[in-house]
């Protein structure tokens, strides 16, 4: 049977998220319903990440075992022809057969985008998590320094995960220094892998710095604490985009 | 009495236009209806400039006969706490008595953005155009040339408008030049003013010269024309912006 990679592009705002649901709609199940009719069957897909409710993606990926002989750009113009308009899809292309989207991962990147300013562009209200406050970005960046490595994430874990380990490693987090109601601030994290809600709890944890509640060290507290209950508030889900995922044969 | 120059972003996606109309939710209307609690009377708005059904706007300037003593930062909170969020008020100012928001306008300066790719991205479909087929930019920039300084722009001017004249001066048109799926093209024009419609036509007709169908001279024989039938069809209103409104006084 033929592997095939999916890359795919979303709007999260109208979902619950890449994973099928009993309720909602979902990007997992829009691509099954997509792909059952080309396919001639049900095929399941395996996202790289489970995006939550709300989340964005400028490039997930998809991997998926595809009975049929269809060119995978016919294929791509297939799905993008009944996929609604909110997710598309980027490219389809056929991977050797031990690929995995999610356990062949060897990278992710997110971004977080926050406004930073008495009112949010309504262009950017559904896309960046509005804070009136004045933040002290350099505050911010100080802490999120300690993050840079490998560290057991486990503070800055959700709740509900079955991961074996929550060590993991942040290769760097670069800032865009947005300011102003149609200019964000850009947090992007690129690490081997991410925790459940584990960008949105760094973020939350950063902002709790940037308006002054905490000192930049309060990073350190958190990662040898392995506490969820020290960090901060979990940043709201629709200033996140998974922007990359990357395969050691990229 | 005071007069206000409230200045306003909007996504038009949601909004039958600019101006109060019999049916559907207007940004006039909109605003409107939230000055009326603060002023204790219904007030007129007037509009700088009326942007179409789905047209958006970054800075929309309305002027307004106010009878109030609210400071003008305070009015502007007050204002978007009761709009929706994909209408937000930039600015409240105090300005002098002659200052009328169409009137006192010297220049505009409208955005069109074209997704110039297979497929467009779901965080631009609402905000440009569609194109799939590949366009010969470098014809369009060619044509749009023509355009610049004082013509009679009756060929591109809609039906139904009551200018007593539809002579304007196009200052500039600048490029940028985007391609793929999340990178628009923009054509940004500056001009003293804008017939009803004129920027979608001439977009329209760049775009039937970018296709290949026209030859760059045509943009001259729709100038002598005078003929609406002579250029090209209407852009699509979701991809136009009003970016900014010059007055004397800036």
């Amino acid at each position: 049977m033929r592997n095939l990679k999916i890359t795919l592009q979303y709007d999260g705002t109208n979902y619950v998220g890449w994973q099928r649901q009993a309720r909602g709609t979902s990007i997992q199940g829009l691509l099954e319903d997509a792909l059952e009719p080309i396919a001639g069957t049900r095929i399941t897909v395996h996202g790289a990440g489970r995006t939550d409710a709300g989340v964005h993606a400028l490039a997930q990926v998809a991997s998926v075992s595809f009975p049929g002989a269809h060119d995978a750009p016919v294929l791509a113009r297939a799905l993008n022809a009944v996929l609604p308009t909110d997710v598309r899809v980027l490219s389809v292309a056929d991977v050797p057969a031990d690929f995995h989207a999610r356990f062949s991962a060897v990278g992710k990147t997110y971004e977080y985008r926050i406004v930073n300013a008495p009112i949010v562009s309504p262009f950017l209200v559904r896309y960046a998590w509005h804070i009136h406050h004045d933040l002290d970005v350099d505050a911010m960046k100080r802490a999120s320094s300690h993050l840079i490595g490998m560290h057991d994430f486990a503070g800055f874990q959700g709740a509900g995960s079955d991961v074996a380990s929550s060590q993991r490693t942040i290769q760097a987090i670069d800032w865009e220094n947005g300011r102003g109601h149609d200019n964000p601030l850009v947090i992007r994290l690129r690490g081997d892998g991410f925790l459940r809600h584990m960008v949105r709890n760094i973020v939350g944890t950063l902002v709790e710095i940037g308006g002054g509640r905490w000192m930049s060290d309060r990073i350190l507290d958190i990662l040898a604490s392995r506490d969820r209950s020290q960090a901060g508030t979990t940043a709201p889900a629709h200033g996140l985009f998974l922007v990359r995922v990357e395969y050691s044969t990229d």
